[in-house]
């Protein structure tokens, strides 16, 4: 008899705060409590995918077995009240397990009714500009004298209308061709997608008689952000974007940053459900879009994909664990293109994927896309190029060079790592002013209820503002000689309160620790070292540089004289600053439109410089001398320095 | 409430002849009877395809509602006692049936065992031959200064290691490389296929670490019939066939020729079913080969399959509603490479799956492939090539020119359509010889038991016996006036008794009958007029031929004087004929080995003429000539009429 015979099933009943009926589940011996959650159908978040980090996954055990492996997040007083992490708990017999309700992100992303209109690029024209083209073709019917097999029918037909002398089908489409072409009476209209390197062209659809020429042709151009993923949905005769949606990755409750979902992924089985999820949300995406235009995402024809390395892999179920430990590599930068069957998007079977070019690991499509719609590589200006999503990365160049890095920033800024650190959404503080005479804090939240914590933004600004007052001084220590009970000694060490408990909606006061700024120092000292260093390999002064392209969400909200205050941004003019909002779906946009564009992306991909930080020896240094604010050499912020003499 | 809402259930009870409990299915009204024994689990064979005409599914209803729609091929005294066709009867409330025992085909297949050795053809080098290529690669790890992506480091080591400049890749494969590479620490083995036509090679197949030069490397040959399916398995590297196994194809309970399976796999989702059973069986022989040669399926890396174009249609999923209509006509001829995991072939899923081109829908794979293996295409010498299976394909021609068509001889000569007639399998006569004074018969049975009926081979022999002696005038008329109680007035005309029941298994004599005779007669005389139209494309008297090559297991078994006899064959000398047995899996061998042999096939199939039958003027005029013993014409069969003027 088997070990695995003899494992006997324990009932495990889960008891959810706010819902009505507890759930019973059937669960083996040795199942960790977050798999036996999963199994029941119950929720349970695990932002740092499973590895007992973030004590988000607290659940309480009100009766019955569980051994727990690690409570490492977990106060004395919690064990004793019974709390055990779900993702280091073991089920070992009967259980009763109470689930705290969980954490819902509010929904405050960009859709249709907050973007920007995006203008269609001048030169766009379907004819010349589209791989894709819809063809509407005439047959005559076979008969006994032309005993001419359907596919060979379509095939000389596209050769004598339409010029088209090499077509290749999948089996899909040769399963589809007979009925559709008889149903139609013979008239057809294909749609078929070129090869601009001269290959075979591919048969993606054969649509019922004929079509209007101005019909709309579906494309969609897809970021799939850590955090966020967006949908642009396109006609490909006009170019125009029809619809913009976006939504939050629906692998976010395995893993808040890539190394989290890599972990989560890298585990048993996960990876399929990592794919899952993640072709959910743009599932999701796809529907909401296609409601809006009445359209059906079966009308989709071609995808062209952005994301980072880490998503990229995620999403087509290829394994990331690589990606995670050194030296750091990914199992393939440029994929092939693929039919959107092959990867389960929900779009026509035989529709086109393109999924972007990567660089490295840890420099995705998300950058080569990025710098193609930043412009950087055709303007002769050597330009500082930044995406500060989860990751930071950065690209310095011009037309001629592109070199680039990624700082492993954490995920400070988005608020994690940092006590009173939330999200961007309802209740997060996200701007901080602050008295120079009296400390007394001034702030706005956001939704205007009463704060829950502090966002990215807020961080920023908090910091820049202690530091002008001197509230810190420039390694980031509290000045608690200062005549304000809001500076104090803290259970985190020395704290400044922004938001005092009568205020809040918890009731507790608000505050930035010690700890708290540390991190931050961090996240900020990475990524302006990541500027030095490739300003060293480039051989400039950073401050030199003529422009410094901002991309992703951070640049839409941050007070940029505020980052460059805490030495976050370089010291350039205001007017050398560029916001460009979302460059990596603007990259897929373009990418998708003009097949010239999705070649350059390719040429930016094979040309860029890729400098792995950790193997890099003047990184350390530059890290080091970025731990301050600004930084060691205050020479390099003249307009701070500037500031602080104005500030009494 | 829609009409779905308001169909109930009804219980029906399968009690299957032979078996112990049973079975009780909830069946909704107006399913047919035979879809309710399939759901229930219960096998009932339908030879015809579920079109009422072959009443092998006849069960008996023993209680309840079933209505009959049709009942043509029961006698009343079946009805009266509740018999009904279940392809023919619709539930329409609780219902009990008893299901006959069904007929079980006796397994008598060409094997390992009883197959004749295949020689490797002596011009076969794996090296330049093979579109496969077996390359041990030896690459350096990835470090923190070579972050080459685990795909470009192959194909790095494919250009610098072994001069492969460009190779594509599946998805698959990209999902399993990065685990291969770094568990065998960067030394594997690759199977790349090469395009001989100068496209990108593919990554097939990754193997860890090094493998020997001699190791096998698989691939399997396949001919997918409409009765038996064959499979050798062959080592790409020497060439040779090392297992050669064949099973029955599963299709044949849902129809026992072409036409029946068309309309069983044109019913509502059943092309799935069909192409289900047939990858089923294929499956089966992998399984046997594999066993017999210690080797896995998932270690074949190419498969090369020839058929007829419905069995190419069934197993693809591709819908042959088309070939059984005028002006019947395929949905493809000529099939793209395939993978693998495509057609759901469970071998390595990334292997290639090269299903070789037919001409039209009666004249397939099958027949270029046997072309090929018969060396017609490259003679001088006027050639037929008959191949006279469940159809009769036939190709007239030499090196320089090849025309084809297909006769719709029907499956009598395969004992269908004949009351006594049956398969070649145990209790069938299969050879018989009459005394031409006494118009007794003696005969041999295979198996040596009691006869239960006549096969094709036997049929063959029985009327040219019959014809010699005088038993049947030239039209197939018995002569009743013989002194012989061996001729007789019978239920369906005149018949001659060929055993009297004392000697058979069933106890009823085995007859001849004219309505079997002027069956025989319709069937020869299609194949026959067949060659008359050839001839006269070609523009030679048909008996000029210099060879007449035979394919199909029909050559091995039937005595081709006494098929002259009845004027089946043309009249050339005995040394003018060659037997080839299964020309369709030889020639799909020779392409599975030597990429020129395949081009060759193709070669083959874009030349030949096709000559629709149905739509040809002389082909009525000769079939009407040729529906006479041998022939209306006698002196196109001189060596018959010698053996008639020898005959008392």
């Amino acid at each position: 008899m088997s070990l695995h015979r003899i494992m006997a099933d324990h009932k495990v009943t889960f008891t959810v705060e706010d819902t009505a009926d507890p759930i019973v589940a059937s669960i083996p011996t040795g199942t960790l409590l977050s798999d036996a959650a999963r199994q029941a159908g119950v929720e349970v978040g695990q932002p740092c995918g499973g590895q007992g980090r973030c004590g988000r996954c607290a659940v309480q055990i009100t009766a019955g077995n569980v051994r727990r492996r690690s409570t490492l997040r977990l106060s004395q007083k919690a064990v004793d009240n019974g709390f055990a992490l779900a993702c280091q708990s073991v089920v070992e017999g009967d259980a009763s397990i109470f689930v705290p309700a969980q954490e819902k992100i509010a929904r405050t992303l960009t859709t249709d009714r907050i973007a920007a209109e995006v203008s269609v690029p001048a030169d766009y024209d379907f004819a010349t500009s589209q791989t894709f083209k819809r063809i509407s073709l005439t047959m005559s019917p076979p008969s006994m004298d032309d005993q001419t097999d359907d596919w060979s029918r379509i095939q000389t037909a596209l050769r004598t209308q339409a010029d088209i002398n090499d077509i290749k089908i999948s089996l899909n489409g040769l399963r589809n061709i007979g009925t559709m072409l008889r149903e139609c009476n013979w008239e057809v209209t294909v749609i078929i997608e070129t090869d601009p390197n001269g290959g075979p062209a591919r048969l993606v659809k054969v649509l019922p008689c004929h079509v209007n020429k101005t019909d709309p042709l579906w494309g969609v151009a897809i970021d799939i952000g850590t955090t966020t993923v967006s949908l642009w949905m396109v006609d490909l005769i006009t170019g125009k974007v029809k619809a913009q949606v976006a939504e939050y990755n629906g692998q976010i409750a395995r893993g808040e940053d890539v190394i989290s979902r890599i972990i989560f992924a890298s585990k048993n089985n996960n990876e399929n459900e990592m794919r899952e999820l993640v072709l959910e949300t743009i599932d999701q995406l796809l529907i909401k879009a296609c409601k809006r235009l009445n359209a059906r995402p079966a009308e989709v024809v071609k995808a062209t994909i952005s994301g980072n390395s880490t998503m990229m892999h995620l999403l087509l179920g290829i394994p990331a664990a690589s990606i995670r430990l050194s030296p750091f590599i990914t199992a393939v930068n440029n994929l092939p293109l693929m039919e959107a069957s092959e990867i389960g998007l929900h779009i026509h079977p035989e529709a086109t994927v393109d999924c972007l070019p990567g660089v490295a690991s840890y420099v995705g499509a998300d950058i080569t896309a990025g710098v193609l719609s930043s412009g950087l590589d055709e303007t002769e200006d050597m330009t500082l190029f930044i995406d500060v999503g989860t990751n930071g990365e950065i690209v310095m160049g011009n037309r001629d060079l592109q070199i680039t890095c990624a700082c492993s920033a954490g995920p400070a800024f988005e608020g994690a790592g940092v006590v009173d650190g939330m999200r961007a959404t309802n209740g997060a503080i996200e701007e901080v002013w602050i008295d120079g005479e009296t400390y007394e804090p001034t702030y706005r939240v956001i939704g205007n209820s009463n704060p829950k914590g502090i966002c990215g933004s807020g961080l920023i600004s908090l910091l820049s503002e202690a530091f002008l007052t001197g509230i810190l001084d420039k390694a980031g220590n509290v000045n608690l000689t200062l005549p304000t009970p809001r500076v104090r000694e803290g259970a985190h060490g020395a704290e400044y309160v922004v938001a005092w408990g009568t205020e809040t909606d918890s009731g507790q006061d608000i505050v930035l620790s010690r700890v708290d700024i540390d991190n931050l120092l961090r996240a900020k000292a990475a990524i302006y070292a990541g500027f030095t260093v490739l300003a060293d390999q480039v051989g400039i002064p950073l401050e030199t540089v003529a422009k410094v392209q901002v991309g992703g969400s951070f640049g839409k909200y941050i007070n940029v004289e505020k980052a460059v205050q805490i030495g976050l941004l370089p010291d350039v003019e205001w007017d050398q600053f560029e916001f460009l909002g979302n460059t990596s779906i603007k990259g897929a946009y373009q990418a998708l439109l003009d097949w010239r564009k999705r070649k350059q992306i390719a040429d930016i991909a094979s040309r860029m410089t890729y400098i792995e930080l950790s193997a890099d020896n003047t990184f350390y240094e530059a890290f080091t001398s970025a731990l301050f604010l600004p930084h060691t050499d205050a020479s390099k912020f003249p307009s701070v320095q500037a500031a602080l003499q104005k500030t009494p």
